[in-house]
């Protein structure tokens, strides 16, 4: 049983309007920047967009535990993130994944 | 133009024989653990499977430079792990990804 104290590793992959892709990139870029400066509990946030798909976005989250992650979609940020890309993302779809090795410099 | 000293990313994407899976992943933790430690160059490889499809994995991979990625596939270690899972890995897509905002603590 989860019992929310263990970490939380997901994959959120998104398809995002192309014609608001630039606008969309700096409210996320905003977003992650806060939330790992500002939630001892959001451990990494790496987002990246397909080369040859650029609309195509991967974020690869580690939340320290449930209740981090719960408190993180209520904080300011995140919910001006998700408030003003509503019209921008045309699809989400959040895989959890185990963690295999998570290793940088 | 490409010069060769800006970082890689990239995301590569894996299906590996759920019969080997155990084995596999003991060889990519080993592989990941010892090219970031040793290699100047590599300076992240994030692996995680996908929870509901384990043999799933995904590899979020920084390299400093072209030529550290060229150096780190000669490595005796990469070559060990590329040789010792040959048989174990049933697709294998290399992804050119753009970071968007690569954020840890």
């Amino acid at each position: 049983m989860n019992t929310g104290s263990e970490k939380i590793v997901r994959m959120a992959e998104l398809e995002i309007d192309p014609a608001q892709l630039e606008e969309y990139i700096a409210l996320l870029t905003e977003e992650i920047e806060t939330s790992v400066a500002k939630e001892p509990g959001v451990l990494m946030l790496h987002a990246v967009s397909i080369k040859d798909a650029p609309e195509k976005v991967r974020i690869l989250e580690v939340y320290a535990s449930r209740q981090a992650y719960e408190a993180h979609i209520q904080t300011p940020h995140f919910l001006k993130y998700k408030t003003l890309t509503t019209g921008m993302v045309r699809s989400l779809n959040l895989v959890d994944v185990d963690p295999i090795a998570l290793s940088a410099k």
